[in-house]
C-alpha cells in the first residue's frame, strides 16, 4: 500500500551527465510549494544552478563530487522574517521534491549545509539575502545506477509505541 | 506530473469519528520510516495514541479540539544521542507520513509543539525518554469534508532563482 515514490526514493549520490529539463526542474520545485508550512506562510524559495562556474565554486565550499557533477542543484531557502519553523518548512519542502523527483526516474540527495561559514559563503555566492535560512543543497540528475527500493527489512514495528512509551 | 498525493495533501483539521485501522496507522508510520535521516541514523520512533483519556489530556497540555477527536494522535519522536539534525529527522518523516495518509484517503495536519514546558509535559505524559526530542502531534482521520487539491494559483514561478538570487 505503500507510495511507490516513497519506497523508491533512495539518496542517489552518482549522476549521469544527461542533461535535465527546465519542464522538470519546475514540476520538483511546484512539488517543494505544495508542501506545508508553519501557518501557511509560503517563504520558501529556490536557486536553482546549472552554470558549471558556480557548482565548482560550491563545490569548494562544500565538497562533495556529485556538486560539481550533477547536471542541477537546487537550494531551497526560506525568509526567517516570515516563518518561525525554517528548519522544518525546509525540510518538508525538500522531502516533496525528492518523491516528485523520484517521479520523473530523477535522484536526489539531501546534501547537507550546517557548518555556518559554508552557509555564508554560499548565501553570499549566490546573492542569497541574509535573512534567508538556507540548511541543504538538492542535486538532481538520472542517477548512474538503479538502487533497490525500501523493504519490509527497513521496518520496525519495535519502534512504534501503543499509547504510552 | 505532479504526484497526486502532493496536490491533494491538505491540513485536515476536522475529522469524523470513524475508526482508522491499526493496518492503515502502520503503513504511515513505515512511509515515516522510509524517509532519509541524517547520516542514515534511523532514529525515529513513533508513539500512536487511541486512549480518549490520554488524547484528553493532551488536549489539555496543547489545545486544538482535533487533538480530542481524531481517532488517531502520532507523534514521532527522535534519538538526539544518534542525530544532529533532529528537526530536519522529524520533518521529513512527518511529511511521508502526510503524504501516505493522503494516498489511503486519511487527512493529517501539523500541530505544531513548539513550547519547551509543553514538550517535557507530553514528553513526561506518554513515558517518551528525555534524550528523544519531538517537534509536533500528528492527528489521523477521515476527514469531515473534502479539500480542494493544489493548484498552479498555489505556484509562485518568481520564488525560483535561476543561477542566482
Amino acid at each position: 500500500m505503500i507510495l511507490d515514490e516513497i519506497k523508491n526514493r533512495r539518496s542517489v549520490r552518482e549522476y549521469q551527465t544527461k542533461d535535465v529539463d527546465d519542464v522538470l526542474i519546475n514540476e520538483i520545485i511546484k512539488a517543494g510549494q505544495f508542501a506545508p508550512t508553519a501557518m501557511n506562510n509560503r517563504a520558501v524559495e529556490f536557486v536553482v544552478i546549472r552554470k558549471q562556474e558556480t557548482k565548482d565554486k560550491i563545490f569548494k565550499i562544500c565538497g562533495q563530487e556529485f556538486i560539481k557533477k550533477a547536471p542541477v542543484l537546487i537550494i531551497p531557502a526560506t525568509d526567517t522574517s516570515k516563518t518561525n519553523c525554517p528548519v522544518r518548512d525546509l525540510s518538508v519542502a525538500s522531502e516533496n521534491m525528492f518523491l516528485q523527483a523520484t517521479s520523473l526516474g530523477l535522484g536526489t540527495v539531501w546534501k547537507n549545509v550546517s557548518i555556518p561559514s559554508q552557509k555564508e559563503e554560499l548565501k553570499k555566492l549566490l546573492g542569497i539575502p541574509n535573512r534567508f535560512k538556507i540548511v541543504n543543497i538538492i542535486p538532481v540528475g538520472y542517477p548512474e545506477s538503479e538502487s533497490p527500493p525500501h523493504t519490509k527489512q527497513d521496518f520496525s514495528k519495535d519502534k512504534i509505541h501503543w499509547n504510552e512509551w
